[in-house]
């Protein structure tokens, strides 16, 4: 037997999600590559790879050899703490420029909603009110600071598109990096909360970190300019839900707009549904393509079974 | 007497702004330019040049030597159609970057809101009610074309906001150009209907001309892929309104933004308030600052008095 033309063998890891519904499709077209249910592995010593989203705390027990965890989006941090996720492991998730356009036109959207109250304009139509308001009184976006905590992949994406509608913008990144045109990078310890200070709209994405739980607190929304807006749209963990209802509440935020929370789906008598200044959605900024999921775990296993190490592996140590 | 230390003399005119009291302050800075009321003019062939926005029928017949109309807009429309305006006076625009980065930024909400159907966030939310709805059913922005009737100083700075949230771009133009990255051009006679045939979301950002009005009728519409979007900007005047309801209701387009129409401001009794596919805004997806204006009527008057052609200046044949 030709052992170099056997497929490598994966397994399906979640405890929500019917992965094997949602990615078989597109899996299926991979060559040289098997993902099975954990239901349908015959042999565990085989299983070199995992497709994952948060798995059962002892999801990884059974499988000695495993190598790889392919996660099926951009955050990592529910397989990094699942208890059973073997230390030597290599960590991937996926890059997909689809995902970090969606992404940036939904960031887009949030700036624009708070820069312009759109909803005063949706609630002037529903009273069909013709309520203009502009003239000397709309700031413009070159007077309008965005803000974006994590300037990774999708920090990048937000950044390029809130520049091409003309606002300045502010970024907490570890790394020094280039300049460029418009955008100011803020680096070391105190990045987040000086970002905070000089931003008019705050945008969330950062990955969540020990470092980074309950980062979204009083003191950063007491350290931003009177009526700023918050975009939330990195994990429920990095906010202290009643560190923001108190400073909307006391009109020292004039919005915002959480699109993940502590508890998902979020309980239905949760007060942000009926605050007035909050906008939710259910945890749909962006979404990664089936297919996006595929190429991004065809890559990783081709890697992997050449030696390399994976392109967008995270670190373990820094947890992203 | 010195003759060039003398102030150059203008005048206001329109029939529906107060124009010295939007733009007095800013325009006073304005060396050697002297802006008068109507009413505050001594001698009427002073006048060289008018601040203009809708001005009466009648309002250039006083002044036998104006020159130069700057308009306090992007669209002169209202100006060229006023009978009295001299035949040979130089028309100028404004064009201002930040309200075009203003314009962006609310074309770019509206696109959204049609691509990712954000009513339905918003009214899920009303509800309490937590709805996912993304995974396997949103079409990614690369294959979702956007657009655009109209590709001048506004229809570029639109093109390129959408292009940063990764949707391609087809434009309706008259002059060939430089290809970009991602933005097809089309010229020709039947660029309009070409454009609306590939576009998934249309963008009408056209001036006003005879050959124009009109042109957002039910041949457009029917012309469009089925549940495509049609984002209003322009004139009132280019939409059949009519049209947009039957191509609504038929269920071929999925929903509209309109900030502009026939009548505004728009009649309380008009079925396009209530309409559940329609957004409204009260004519103002952007607004030029009075500084802005004021600065460009400075640098029309300055070319004008050193005897150049203005910057800005309309091609009076084209109307734009």
């Amino acid at each position: 037997m030709n052992v170099a033309m056997r497929p490598i063998e994966g397994v399906y890891l979640c405890d929500q999600l019917d992965l094997p519904e949602i990615f078989g499709d597109a899996v299926a077209g991979i060559p040289d590559l098997r993902l099975l249910k954990p239901s349908d592995v015959t042999d565990p010593e085989n299983i070199r790879f995992a497709l994952a989203w948060r798995p059962a705390p002892d999801a990884f027990d059974a499988y000695p050899n495993l190598e790889l965890v392919q996660v099926i989006a951009a955050g990592v941090d529910p397989v990094l703490r699942t208890p059973s996720l073997p230390k030597d492991a290599v960590v991937t998730r996926v890059h997909d420029p689809e995902q970090a356009a969606i992404m940036a036109g939904f960031t887009a959207w949030q700036v624009v909603w708070h820069h312009r109250n759109m909803k005063a304009y949706l609630d002037a139509a529903r009273r069909s009110e013709w309520t203009r308001k502009l003239i000397k009184t709309l700031r413009p976006p070159s007077q309008v600071t965005i803000g974006i905590l994590g300037y990774g992949y999708m920090g990048r994406a937000i950044a390029n598109a809130v520049r091409a509608m003309g606002f300045p913008v502010v970024v907490a990144t570890r790394s020094a990096g280039a300049a460029q045109d418009g955008i100011t990078r803020i680096a070391g310890a105190d990045a987040v909360q000086k970002v905070a200070a000089h931003s008019d709209i705050l945008i969330n994405v950062l990955p969540l970190t020990d470092e980074t739980r309950g980062v979204l607190n009083k003191n950063l929304f007491w350290a931003m300019p009177q009526g700023a807006a918050l975009i939330q749209l990195g994990r429920g963990e990095h906010l202290i839900e009643d560190d923001l209802l108190d400073a909307l509440n006391a009109n020292h935020l004039s919005g915002a707009s959480l699109d993940v929370f502590q508890q998902e789906p979020l309980p239905p008598t949760h007060p942000f549904w009926t605050h007035p200044d909050i906008v939710i959605t259910p945890h749909e900024a962006s979404v990664t393509s089936p297919v996006a999921v595929a190429d991004a775990l065809a890559q990783s296993v081709r890697e992997m079974a050449q030696g390399k190490h994976p392109t967008t592996a995270i670190d373990r140590e820094s947890g992203y």
